[in-house]
């Protein structure tokens, strides 16, 4: 749309495109307003579109991706979230235990997490297990727990939904949904998080690629909501000296396909305490928006994954390197 | 449980598990009964199951999965789906195209490949596509075209689930419930498959380790749904001359780890026509309790994989090859 | 060239490529002989060669690699090796154990694998080791137990070139130089191998493609030795249930792409010996022109490789299958 | 040793240690010296050397690699190069050319980097092609090339030695001999190199493991050559966003195993201008001790891999953000 076009002229021509058959997505940028349009079966002609009034440019998007594509947005896209911008150039930092377990320790590491500068409260309650004899969460609990350490702590909190079952049940808690590895192309509970009104964390899938991640974001946008940031969180490779392979290449390289933030899991992404600091350094570096990091109180007795958490201390060494290097490469903490 | 013991001592037996806390689950084999003990939390000490009438001896499964574990039952499982065995030395072909397009291919195909000696139809109806914008399958249409070719050609037909909310409208209609490889880790809808009384078919993830893929199999188990037979269908690697690698050391290697049948789908394995039948013949030469192959009369204009597909005729030649070799290799067709 | 041309008349074409400031190589085919020009730095113009008395038809080859493409040279290329020939219909069997260790133990295999029925030698006598520490090999030794070894059974001798300072050693003893995986770009040794007048076995790197395993064949036939054939043995993956994933897919791929023969090695492709004579059957079925088996008379006490050579009753059972197949897919064993 | 113990008390250990049919290997760190002993084929008692003089301690190596392992040595190994220290806190930069082309190019892009405050130049006179066909490098010219190009700037040259036949060539002209990826498991070219005086650059094989590379190293460091460093420079995997996956997490975990000092290669690690410097910022956050850059002036007429060379003034402003993360990591540049 051309600059300063009205809040009506931008409604008047998704109407005009609803009313050709098609579905229009109205995303806000920071200078105009792009209208991503989606549901034709075969190539569009521009000039049909460029002939609407307040229309500047029709654009064909060549990449299997439209919504999420840098050619539809060129901005970066900025989500807030409870008054907490993450993107375009605002770092966030994602920090709590891998499991909620108990409102004790949960308490515990938020306040920890907090007071080391952490932006927003992780923690699971629903937990995909590879084994059906494992831990699996405290689900509703876990939800009012994390709660209750938002209404302590002022953190907003970010927790996981597994299935389109629950899905509604953590949207009603969580600030933001986070999809797994496992669910990137559970493509069901990709389009029912679309249809929430909640900013959504998607997770890379082990083996997924970069074209693949941003069509499962496509699938999360096409439903109309376009809050979205992406997370690495390590690949599966013949290398056995981390848990997974880290790769950060990912952030430049999706930076330069969309429009969306992305942040880095290096926790997941290296499933050893000793290696997440550095990794999380580098992160930073390489230019991602975000962070997420596991924090435990007491990693030796975790329910799940208690060899990668960070204890509360070697977090907060991290968070004095973390703003450091984000200070340097130009991210505002 | 000794050989020979009644159905009332089995029940006898597993009610007095059920009454410590624990769940049972009776899983017939040739000789004797095997009774799976899960939902402990601590190890338990087997002579205080060895003093239940009835019980041969308690064994502790030391592998992270029970009830497909060998250790709990020795004999090759076998499943028996309308009337059609497989597994334990029946060897299974499963046959028809990726997706269900409409009746006129749907059937044009089933003949086809029953006329050569298929065993099952499959075709899918809902279609997981990496994008929003590819076709999805005809759905509920896409299930009565099946079960119309079913009733034409007798063939039993295996047709994909892909949520937990269409399950059990596929269940209605398929004979076997396959639940992909990108659903292979979608713990929700294993634990569905494993409440449903259909036969599940349950394909390795694209990175996934055969631990992974048993203990996703145990998911479905632990539900108490026994009849499940696995599916390797490529894993993702470095290479590029095929769109998966053909992992067929999966064969050897489950069967030296699970009673569970596994077959093998060369044409999701390779993505290319012209190696679907060389590497089918080495799925029967491997060991594979079946095949599972596609087919289109037309694949040049298939709405889905079309480049894999075989034609009829091909198809009808590699199962004359795949009979030979199943005989050598000791299975019956 | 024409079908029917002569000696000189091949000879006349080569000296005016050579003349014309290229290199010639013509490969002899079972109606025709392909000459191979290379050496040209920009694109040639194919009407300056068709123009030559005798020449048929000049193609311009697209792949990276010539002198092995099919675009070169449509038939197969058997091999000849002291008398059994490899390829275009002939399978071949290579087996013995991993290391030469002794006389004793060289001669006690080989003439069980003789009786079984290999057409092949094969045995390390200079060993690549991850480790400066391991067993090395017998080196100059175990060259002279393997010489002595084909004297008494009249088997031919695959062995391994580690490097350019013993390659021509090698080739004195050996009748097929074995490059290996390690060395499949060590270009230096592959312009050698190519420089002398024995066949040579190149084995596919860890990591390799095809195209790179089709280019290091290149390597050898750029300095005119045409008498290559290929081995897959397993390539790096992140699945853990074998030592290396066999991708026998190669197989047809290569046939595609390539006039070679090519073989597969079920041993090192899978670490274990319960996969080996699963996967060499598959091989066979897949299409492979031969398999390269080891084996050991005491599989425990071997100084490399133990756990996946086969014992000589287990070789012997397997060649039976392996006789039948072979038979079924239409080669001649 | 203990401290403080005289070069005569060293000899005369290691002397000892001959004697007994073993290799001895006088390792200085910054306290005491270690002495590694290898050529055991069986574990040895430790107190056979504690009583011997000056001896403190006697600890059995349980990693397979000895010489190179913190195990035997704790303090980090600095190497010294033409009067230049790279490890132990001492940050590398290591830039220039993928290929010497000419003296005038070659000059043109070492006084560049020279300026920008690089500390080595690189720069191929021998190049590993995938294809005979390829630009194979300028050879001994390329070498005098570099020669002259570290009188001009005074920067000590690192180029690559391909085989056993040039080593001795490369090792006179450079200062740091280059072991590449293709190479690493070139058992013959690495004890040539272990037996020369020259520091070697050792890079991480296409999918090998760390402890491939240290066994690597190990072979070296066996023949008497203690100055090695390594280099991550990506691995392969199924992503296709980048040429290899670069595995920054190899950075700590090399350092938790070795006392070597390892640097990173992100020019080879992501074959993309644009991602060079995003991931060459996070290798000196992650914690490398150097970063090795291609550098061209004119990329898009580079002989070989120009697509991922930089511009010399993406280089300098690379380096100004690689100073000021060092600078934050506790590295002196």
């Amino acid at each position: 749309m051309e600059q300063g076009v009205s809040e009506e002229e931008i409604e008047r021509v998704t109407a005009r495109i609803e009313a050709m058959g098609f579905r229009a997505h109205a995303i806000p940028g920071s200078l105009r307003t792009a209208i991503g349009v989606t549901g034709n079966k075969v190539p569009l002609d521009p000039s049909e579109f460029e002939i609407l009034p307040g229309v500047k440019m029709a654009i064909p998007v060549t990449q299997p991706y439209k919504l999420v594509s840098r050619e539809v947005k060129h901005d970066d896209t900025q989500i807030e979230v409870a008054g907490r911008r993450i993107g375009a150039g605002r770092f966030a930092v994602i920090a709590g235990p891998c499991a909620v377990e108990s409102l004790q320790q949960t308490l515990a590491v938020a306040h920890a997490v907090k007071a080391s500068g952490a932006h927003f409260l992780r923690g699971g309650a629903f937990k995909p297990r590879t084994s059906p004899y494992s831990f699996q969460g405290l689900e509703l609990e876990g939800l009012k727990i994390l709660a209750r350490a938002r209404e302590e702590t002022g953190l907003p909190v970010v927790t996981e939904a597994l299935d389109t079952e629950t899905l509604d049940m953590v949207a009603e808690y969580a600030d933001v949904i986070q999809i797994g590895a496992r669910n990137m192309q559970n493509f069901q509970l990709l389009k029912k998080a679309g249809r929430c009104r909640r900013p959504v964390l998607l997770k890379r899938g082990m083996s997924a690629t970069l074209d693949e991640l941003l069509m499962s974001a496509e699938y999360i946008a096409s439903e109309g909501n376009y809050q979205i940031f992406l997370c690495e969180r390590g690949v599966r490779t013949f290398s056995t000296h981390t848990r997974n392979t880290l790769d950060l290449s990912a952030v430049p390289a999706v930076k330069q396909q969309s429009h969306l933030p992305i942040i880095v899991d290096p926790s997941h992404g290296t499933g050893k305490r000793d290696k997440v600091a550095p990794l999380a350094r580098a992160a930073v570096a390489v230019g991602a928006d975000g962070i997420m990091i596991e924090v435990h109180d007491n990693p030796d007795r975790a329910l799940s994954d208690g060899p990668q958490a960070l204890l509360p201390d070697q977090f907060d060494r991290l968070m004095k390197e973390v703003r450091a290097i984000a200070d340097l490469v130009g991210m505002g903490l």
